[in-house]
């Protein structure tokens, strides 16, 4: 486990989604944040304090949190420079990139002398199998997405949340190097070797036979032209009973392609069901779910009407509104559908 | 480079499938294979001289190939003892494992001692960058599955050499551990990280502007539960103009999954025309390639056809009829200027 509390990092970033590391963290465990470190020209704030290097470090925290991403997950001067900082300071350091901390040898090096741990948080389990597809027991749902960074694991997050409150068991499966930072624990599934995404979900959600439900963190999208391997693969390991589709209706183009329009959300949902039937023939949508952050509330509200009509599914912004409806949707089963899938 | 020339590894492999690399060396670089080692309870040759380790390296083998795939790419006890056997007859080793040989302690210890290579095919480059989908010039064709093993790089190999003999500049793009021996090179696209999928693929067939083709061949299958993530990420890197269907008549069950059905042809071709549209939205389907060594002369004519009559698609098997239809319909050409190689 990684020591809390953290000084959250935000360096010299200018973009909203590229810091989703850090804002998850200072959402979803804010108590464990002490503040957050960011260069004169980052114009993005947590809501945090705003804490030097030194100053977090004297502030309590243990470990400085690189939480931000960027595509491709590559390790910058500017990054190891501060990492270099943090380690000074005496705090251990946390990444989710690609480019790993411990092959910076100044950083590794550092890190050995003054006794502290680099922690990186992409690195997959070692012993991973391919996957089988085989029907295995349990309730499963997975967050799909139009695009990469609509808010999957916002909406997986508040979904476990609010399954939990009504008093069923549920698990938040990580997938992401946020999610597995604030769960303490996953597959950061876009990291493993290739032939392994089907087989790295069948073990970070096996069988269960408790009654309770795995909510699994999507990632990616089936349209995202870098990255729809992944969803697909994601899709088949995690055999979902229930999708739940996410969108951010503000996104003008696909992320990091500019030029390239999101999918209309009917074609999205019908494609990601229909590769999930591979492996989970009576797979069903039971919502979707808006970040409506752009948005007022009355255009809010009104947005997810339009989307209830057009898709006949519960629509919500789960931030916003909670996500009640979805969780009605799917715990509304029909007997003999409740029965098939439970023998499954 | 690899130093040729190679002894094959059979081992104690009594799958057929299983030994396709030591057989794709033997059927595609036949000058620069000495002979094969296998134990006595191997039933399976390659047709050539069967020696030990010690004759092999007598016969001038400079690297004895363990060419054999397994589901998952483990490095196995017997393995490990044949290629330290190998290493102290003074060969180089090469494998294509997901487990790689420089990370067995033994043999990275002998292999140093001896002044000897452990070659890793399976070792994807370094510098991958995420793919982009952007419209890049060239011809590019890829093969696609109705499961692993069906003969997608044997149909690659024969498409490329088929338009070279008409006397049009064409590449094979290698995808795999035995497509990369056979070409020299080429990026392991099932041993790349998840994310980087789509974009190796962008790297292994770059834009050209020279109206040659590439040919690149594919892995997996969209209906594998196991490996569709590749096949997807692939499709959408290789933004293939045509798309080449195979298949094995004779495979009972999706490959390594007992009591999968193989998906019908058309509902496969559809499903890979649908995903590849996104990067290439003009794609279309060339040729249907079976793999009819199961079955007599009559009969695999006769299956041909049913194909062709189905699908309205060339259809052949390009070891035993050859490729030319498929070249017919690839490069447009009239049928009065086909040429007749599988009777109707």
């Amino acid at each position: 486990m990684i020591p809390a509390p953290f000084l959250l990092y935000l360096g010299h970033s200018t973009d909203f989604i590229g810091i989703k590391t850090s804002r998850g963290l200072a959402a979803f465990r804010p108590d464990d944040c002490v503040g957050e470190f960011r260069h004169d020209d980052c114009p993005l704030t947590l809501g945090l304090p705003r804490m030097t290097i030194a100053q977090g470090a004297a502030a309590g925290a243990k470990t400085l949190v690189l939480g931000i991403a960027n595509s491709g997950g590559t390790l910058g001067r500017d990054l190891v420079d501060d990492a270099v900082a943090g380690l000074g300071a005496g705090m251990h350091i946390a990444a989710g990139l690609h480019h790993r901390l411990r092959d910076e040898p100044q950083l590794a090096a550092l890190a050995k002398a003054k006794g502290l741990q680099l922690f990186d948080v992409r690195d997959p389990p070692a012993d991973l199998r391919v996957g089988t597809g085989y029907a295995r027991a349990g309730h499963r749902l997975l967050t799909v997405g139009t695009d990469c960074s609509v808010g999957k694991m916002y909406a997986t997050l508040a979904l476990t949340q609010g399954l939990r409150r009504r008093g069923i068991v549920a698990d938040f499966r990580a997938t992401g190097q946020t999610g597995i930072l604030i769960a303490g624990g996953g597959i950061p599934i876009d990291a493993v070797v290739a032939d392994f995404i089907s087989g790295g979900i069948e073990q970070l959600a096996p069988e269960r036979n408790d009654d309770g439900w795995d909510l699994i963190e999507g990632q990616g999208s089936l349209f995202h032209p870098s990255f729809a391997g992944v969803s697909t693969g994601l899709l088949h390991g995690a055999q979902p009973e229930a999708l739940v589709l996410c969108h951010d209706p503000a996104r003008t183009h696909m992320r990091g392609i500019p030029g390239r329009a999101l999918p209309d959300l009917e074609e999205c949902l019908s494609a990601n069901l229909h590769v999930a039937r591979l492996t989970s023939p009576a797979v069903r949508a039971v919502g979707v779910c808006l970040n409506t952050s752009s948005l007022d509330a009355d255009a809010a509200r009104a947005l997810c009407a339009r989307f209830e009509d057009r898709l006949g599914l519960p629509c919500t912004d789960p931030m916003a509104f909670g996500v009640e409806p979805i969780l009605d949707e799917l715990l509304c089963l029909e007997p003999s559908a409740r029965g098939t899938t439970a023998s499954r």
